[in-house]
């Protein structure tokens, strides 16, 4: 008997027929002896239906209202699947973030787990209880409903793994598993039978949607197997978890990830001295915009240009903040651009391996793509491009780098 | 400087322009120098929504899943009404019913206040909050969402305004305050300045649809002001409250209710011996099962008939508890009817005055409707009569008893 944890994504619960199978595959797993909880999403566009309502009301809803809004689209489908559960004659429960123990800090629509505290769970798995938890949502410490951002139910998902002390988390959602790259520009891209934590993470961070970066480095740091697959066949999926047992099998390149969610700004004629980042990106982090890719181009005398991408739904709020600042370190002029895409290829084979980055840089320039901006970790190296060219640099990347994939199981 | 609660209907918060009129109204309020409680039911057709939702999953939703699928009705408008607020410069807070207190027992979707800790809207109010609270849910001792049933928003703004201390509590909806009769079956029925609590309930109780009688109720035994009036007009309403001082005043009929939500059980040859209506009676009150009117007939030999009325909502479950309770009582059978309706007139100056039954039944007599069932109290007579009846013995009895009613203000 195994405690099992899975989440099952908005397009996996989008209709009631989509929620009752899903209701059976979560009873068939119970019904084989396992405690089971099950991390649900919004039913399908739930989600921007709510948002609409809240831009109906104001340009710019009030955060901590618009958590409470948002979580009751995870709170609706985890009653229904109860619901699905019990009138199949399984024992269901469903729990709020609130009742599940989800911990977190106080930064509303993108709130940390800082915690969980699962005794409600545990309670109602020894009364035999399949729990259903409303994923994406939290508590903060003075008791306000909190929501967790982007991927927000996949992290709960594996925080609640973590906390119980799960055998295994399943991600389930409308892909097969971790594929080599976008299956909808690579029709014949593969899908992978393991992948480890650190390859994942750099293929989540830049672009490959299967599942969220932070949940991922969440089941590194405790080392929680995590299972993705398809919530609509019996495909075996892709199982993410430390590869240091097959180390000499490491793959040279895993993936090809990219992500059109790309603007950048650059900040024109920065004097140069030191303590001019921080001024410029200590008052970014307060307000939670996630900064990536920094460069900061040589100097010409005393000043310099710095340039950085953020994502584009960050844009408005990363200038509003961006321009004053520049004003008052005596910075000539701010710029954007969001017409651009980040293309990447990532492997831990890539580590110590010289030569990976000039033949990504030739591939793109055979393609006829040009190359804004670079950015490399050890298992990683992203190019910022123009988003006319991401179909083509995922192709011609994906041919490149085929013959290093992983061969199919 | 007052303490208001105030509580807006459904079709009161039905789109964003009507959210944004309640919230030009609240912050009003606010901006005299009050401190404002808002309680908000659910938009519009929210409620029947979630109902439609729960039944695509399964005929019977349990009624636990369905407290919190319902309860987040509430909670969007809560938020929506804070949004909009807080959008105008008005600072504002939407809560829960668990963070506003409302503690309840643990029948779900009938749940019962059983006290309001209102400590968290006391520190929101301190610090220039408006508060909106969702309206209908509370919380069990378990923790969970609990729903209140009919009536449960206005019986949360009166449990709030009594918890408060507050100096009164306002009842905003689709009609202009207590008529002498339904509107829309008679065009000429007058608003009544004020009506004393028992009045009132009366009215409430036996099909005036202007507020849920156990929020009168609630009203009375804690002498809370109530004022119900229009959520789209200036129109002054009506209070609801103590009418000790004008007792030599006392009108003599109010007002004529009515209900069309009335089904009839008859079960037929029953043993007459002691005990026999606490069997029958006992199984409907633990499945929360409101019966209305009893009537036991005169017993032929050692048998007799009881007849008793419930609301049509729940005669499907009535029968189900009746039926086996039936058989084992040695009973002959059991007949129903969901064709009945009720209609009552209600006035404190009935009281020791003897001939406005009689008055009453040859009024209906005279418009030719017969009666099945009778019931009275110090203060209301109500006749049991066919459905298709309705209409003509509301306007035949506001005909009838219209010199009686108090004169407009």
């Amino acid at each position: 008997m195994a405690l099992v944890v899975q989440k099952y994504g908005g397009s996996s619960v989008a209709s009631a027929d989509k929620i009752r199978n899903v209701a059976s595959r979560v009873s068939r797993r119970k019904d084989e002896g396992n405690d089971v909880v099950v991390v649900v999403s919004a039913m399908g566009k739930t989600t921007d239906e709510l948002i609409r309502l809240a831009r109906q009301m104001t340009d710019q809803p009030d955060e901590r209202e618009m958590d409470v809004l948002l979580s009751t689209g995870e709170t609706v489908s985890s009653t229904l699947m109860a619901m699905a559960l019990k009138s199949s004659g399984h024992p269901a429960v469903s729990l709020s973030g609130l009742q599940a123990g989800i911990q977190t800090d106080s930064t509303h629509s993108k709130a940390r787990i800082t915690g969980v505290e699962p005794s409600r769970i545990q309670d109602e798995l020894s009364r035999g209880n399949i729990v259903i938890v409303a994923g994406f949502q939290g508590f903060s410490p003075s008791m306000d409903t909190t929501t967790l951002g982007r991927g927000g139910s996949d992290t709960t998902a594996v925080a609640l793994a973590v906390g119980l002390e799960a055998d295994v988390c399943e991600i389930y959602t409308d892909v097969e598993g971790v594929l080599t790259a976008d299956p909808r520009i690579v029709p014949d891209a593969r899908k992978l039978t393991t992948i480890g934590y650190e390859e994942m993470l750099e293929l989540a961070s830049y672009g490959a949607k299967v599942m969220a970066a932070r949940a991922v480095e969440l089941g590194q740091v405790h080392s929680m197997p995590i299972l993705v697959a398809s919530s609509s066949t019996e495909a075996p999926g892709t199982l993410i978890c430390n590869e240091e047992a097959s180390m000499e099998l490491r793959r040279k390149v895993s993936g090809i990830a990219h992500d059109t969610n790309v603007a950048k700004i650059t900040i024109v004629g920065v004097p140069d001295h030191p303590g001019i980042a921080k001024d410029i990106f200590e008052p970014l982090a307060r307000a939670a915009v996630s900064v990536d890719t920094i460069v900061q181009n040589v100097g010409q005398g005393a000043v310099t240009d710095i340039t950085f991408t953020v994502s584009r739904t960050d844009l408005v709020k990363a200038l509003s903040i961006v321009e004053p600042v520049s004003k008052q370190i005596g910075a000539r002029s701010v710029s954007s651009d969001e017409t651009l895409s980040k293309v990447s290829i990532v492997g831990t084979g890539m580590q110590n391996t010289p030569g990976y980055a000039a033949k990504m840089f030739r591939a793109l320039a055979d393609a006829g793509i040009n190359i804004e901006l670079i950015s490399t970790s050890e298992i990683r190296i992203t190019c910022i491009i123009s988003e006319d060219g991401v179909v083509d640099a995922v192709r011609s990347l994906h041919k490149e780098f085929e013959v290093e994939f992983e061969q199919p199981a």
